[in-house]
């Protein structure tokens, strides 16, 4: 199983909406075919993993960190590759979250006369498609709230100088989480102040590239913006305030942007901002299962707020500004009391260099009624 | 040795200003003899070993955490005792880092035959005596910043409410903090907001409490708060503004406050507040070798600014309070560029329960050419 979770993360950045899997036919002790779901509309692990084995799998045990599908889709049913090629056991890592098939294939290939076991590394089995389980639970994105801030929690000098707060081996590790979201967003101030190309960068990778979202209520979007000339294959949507949809300014700025290819999207508004919570509605339509919120201080305060962060990323890089003219990691008003901070819950560490990640996980996310993972 | 490195911090809050030092007698592979400096002003380790070991010491070997003294202070030198008690090898931890004693009790030692090593686990003995080390070779303080943060950077709510930010296990951790410390320090506006009592409270175990330091350049300090009723047998002392002294308001304060049995001190002011730097060459007069700062945001950033700070102790809670009108860690001014913040070294990282600790050293902690330790 911790063969196949490997061949499943191999296919991060690529499947969605569907989720990672792997797979792994094993014969006498011995794996006689590997495979792992590549990439959205393409051959289930499974079957690729039974392709590999070819005629061993006869009477061969199947691991998979997926429940087998049942159902017609963009491919045919997996359970049905997997009685064509006579495999006689099948031990999933975890039940297939989708309300819709939960039991399906497991039920139906017992009902056949195979063994079958559930629950074998089920925690970092749901831990990898953490996304995709909340998503077909919700039909909403799974949202990771991620910054970079000093010791003292600063994401930038007075200035706004953020070059660098964390160093390469944290930023790194911001890429591939790049490279796993469907979605990147950010709010206009931090495009204003960094003019950063949102893209996914990994040496020697071929990666995916976000959707970059950028929240503008008022379309302040500068029209020499990096964001607005991407040559990546992925698109870029300004999110703009419905109130200001029909302003003349806004309209044939609206009409210069998306002339070179670019989408604006009016949505409601709340005290002033976007209202996150609609919109996680809008882009879980859209088929956005990941989101990646990159700040500022507004943006994630407002995330925050709306209850919409999954989980949380924090980088804490080993330096102290000393001050509070700073940016804050949050901007604008907190509770009075200290028991109304919101919690975050099963809290990891991790180290990139001299940088600390802290991760998490938000309980009071909108909407998600089972957190993934049990860890 | 690690037996050694144990016996000695069971000394940790009762030796200042000496080290917390421990020694073991091993005579043919067996430990015969066990000791640690148990207060200052009682005997030494190696003093206490051999006495434990009685006749054994003979032709046995010493283990030491520390280079044995070879002067008169308060008791005779140790390396009387050890040529005394017929030892035949000596093997410390680390060197006597005090410049004038340094290579003193071993050379003297080698000298009389014995044979001597030193450098064994020295890194972890450094780190014990890390406080002394420092106060040795410059006369001040050893000074620890600590602070119990949010993970956006919040110490308190906007309302002042930090009741509780971290969760008991690290607040137990900072009682333990307090006892290892000779002194800690706060400023006049976290006795405001929070009156605490700055004691070290430890169930089960008899400990030390530290010196009170109140830093409160204007004497504001309210007349009832808890640190001016305290029951221990520690001192408060409060610290004014030279420019205040003869103020008559102060002047009558400071008459009835002194009555109480509390100490008041007037020092040189900078940019406004206690000029930091002049007032640990004070301390360090006074014998305080060990400062635990615990905030709030002003004397922590005026402590960072004036470059006095040696280690941070940043307490992060699980929680987020999502708005940037709570206390910063740090408040006042900050520098124009990232490049311009502090930099904090060896990173260390403890969890207590939920809450997490980042501990790390500030190399630019002034007047300390060797920072204690390697790691």
């Amino acid at each position: 199983m911790k063969m196949a979770l490997a061949l499943a993360k191999k296919g991060v950045g690529f499947t969605s909406p569907n989720p990672v899997v792997g797979a792994v036919v094993v014969k006498d002790g011995a794996v006689v075919g590997k495979g792992y779901h590549r990439k959205a509309g393409g051959p289930h692990a499974e079957v690729e993993a039974l392709r590999d084995a070819g005629a061993l799998s006869k009477g061969a045990t199947l691991f998979v960190t997926l429940e087998p599908c049942h159902h017609f889709g963009r491919t045919p049913p997996c359970t049905r590759a997997i009685l064509e090629g006579g495999i006689r056991r099948v031990v999933a890592a975890m039940a297939d979250p989708n309300p819709a098939v939960t039991g399906g294939g497991l039920d139906f290939l017992r009902r056949k006369g195979l063994e079958t076991v559930v629950g074998i590394l089920e925690d970092r089995a749901r831990l990898l498609n953490e996304a995709y389980i909340k998503y077909v639970l919700t039909r909403r994105p799974f949202v990771t709230a991620k910054c970079a801030a000093t010791l003292d929690g600063r994401l930038a000098t007075r200035t706004g100088d953020s070059r660098w707060v964390t160093g390469p081996k944290a930023r790194n590790h911001v890429h591939r989480m790049r490279h796993a979201a469907d979605a990147i967003l950010v709010g206009v101030g931090t495009v204003k102040k960094d003019d950063p190309r949102l893209t996914t960068r990994i040496a020697g990778k071929k990666v995916s590239h976000p959707l970059r979202i950028i929240l503008d209520t008022r379309f302040r979007l500068p029209e020499a913006a990096k964001v607005l000339r991407d040559t990546t294959d992925s698109d870029t949507l300004i999110v703009i305030g419905e109130s200001y949809k029909k302003n003349p300014r806004v309209l044939a700025k609206k009409e210069r942007i998306e002339k070179a290819g670019v989408q604006v999207m009016a949505t409601p508004t709340r005290a002033g901002g976007i209202d996150l919570d609609r919109l996680m509605d809008r882009l879980g339509a859209r088929g956005v299962t990941s989101l990646l919120i990159e700040g500022g201080s507004r943006v994630l305060a407002s995330a925050f707020s709306c209850r919409i962060v999954d989980k949380i990323a924090f980088f804490f890089a080993p330096k102290i500004l000393g001050g509070d003219d700073g940016y804050p990691i949050c901007r604008g008003s907190g509770p009075q009391r200290m028991a109304e901070a919101l919690s975050v819950e099963r809290i990891r560490l991790r180290r990139f260099g001299d940088d600390v990640m802290i991760e998490g996980y938000m309980p009071s996310a909108g909407k998600s009624p089972t957190p993934p993972g049990k860890g």
